[in-house]
């Protein structure tokens, strides 16, 4: 880390090199304005206008992924090789995850990723759980590219086509392989939360599970369309279940 | 909107001044660091080193909200009236709301936001639902505070004090009120959303609902602390409702 009193420059990695420069670099936010947020191409700086305290929304606060599991009618999950991997993890077959985009629905985020990392084209079932992974801030002061929470949710998509190809530059490999086999991967049995998300997505497949499904509808709050997660028990089918099972 | 080769200033109300720099305002950028992101205190411009695509995670890309549905014992649901309201939602009595903060647990900011807003203390139970709501980039383009997609879940608390206080700046007033008078609010019964999100709140109330808990644990993958929400049917309790059903 190279710093001056005007700028610190730090290297996240051998791969990053980032500039942090604080408020007191620029007049601008010396004359009351506050950075807001900034993309690639831009960053913006507000200033709250009236007396009291500032009322805007922060910046975004949070990433959001998605993982697709898909099935086949011959019990065959749809996985993936990364080319990036932590040494404890390679050669692991894994579900297609990837981040949502910030102007995209999750489903839609969820289709999208399958089919650039295998090919495949798949419709949207539903939500089955997600994961929420926060990072305080006394964990790597410095890097604060990743000082945001993230939201993982899991969906089961439905195949409709079945040969995969593999056109995306993290993806060494893609497949359908036997169910079995996948779920036996010594990191899936190892790690607490991919064997819960596997048998999660198992009890989904045997009827034993009910996750969110998306309904979309408008709020008059806001006008603008939204989708709503939620899930819905069929009580005659659970019955009929439980008769099986007793 | 005042514009020069340099800078933008938009007045994006009456309430608030933005600044848009864009990229070309700074040497730095025009050397190959882009932003990634900016916090109040800071901009940050990254700059990947290797060859081939910038593969650093973007910028946060979701704001997530919380709403805590909180019923007491005698089926009093806990109500706050915001000081800022649309005209259409004037006088409604609706649950606590409010935005998770970037580095806090979702249920801790379901128990917060409610704290804040009526002075009740809550122990988490489950996340019953959420709704998804992307903005496309194509509505209003200079309104880029707003461009990110918002999550909103909605949380059941079972309350562990009873005396409602205000003291918080945004709200009017709280108190406890009951369910069916709540229910019954007209604005409640002509939103489709909120309409259905009560449902499902009652619903949960009568166990004919299961909604998602929060079970912690680590993942060998970052080897950080995660909670994965998940739903567990009790195959039990509905095989029993439904024999009081039939």
């Amino acid at each position: 880390m190279v710093a001056t009193d005007s700028l610190v420059l730090l290297v996240l990695s051998l791969d990053i090199g980032a500039l942090m420069l604080p408020t007191s670099d620029f007049i601008i936010p010396k004359e009351g304005f506050r950075y807001h947020h900034a993309e690639p191409g831009y960053v913006m700086l507000t200033y709250w206008i009236p007396e009291g305290p500032f009322m805007l929304p922060a910046n975004a606060s949070h990433q959001v992924g998605v993982g697709g599991f898909v099935i086949s009618g011959s019990n065959e999950v749809l996985v993936v090789q990364e080319k990036q991997c932590a040494p404890a993890n390679c050669g692991l077959w894994k579900i297609p995850t990837r981040f949502v985009l910030q102007s995209e629905e999750l489903y839609a985020g969820a289709i999208r990723e399958v089919k650039e990392e295998t090919g495949i084209d798949t419709e949207f079932v539903e939500v089955i759980a997600f994961s929420y992974t926060y990072t305080t801030h006394n964990v790597c002061t410095y890097n604060v590219a990743f000082e945001k929470s993230d939201l993982f949710f899991i969906c089961t998509l439905r195949p409709l086509s079945a040969e995969t190809i593999v056109d995306d530059p993290e993806i060494e490999a893609a497949k359908w392989m036997p169910q079995v086999e996948f779920v036996k991967q010594p990191f899936i049995q190892e790690d607490s939360m991919f064997k819960k998300i596997i048998d999660i997505c198992m009890a989904c497949l045997e009827k034993h599970y009910c996750g969110l499904t998306s309904h979309q509808m408008v709020s008059k709050c806001d006008g603008k369309l939204s989708s709503l997660y939620y899930n819905f028990i069929n009580m005659e089918e659970i019955y009929q279940l439980y008769w099986q099972l007793n």
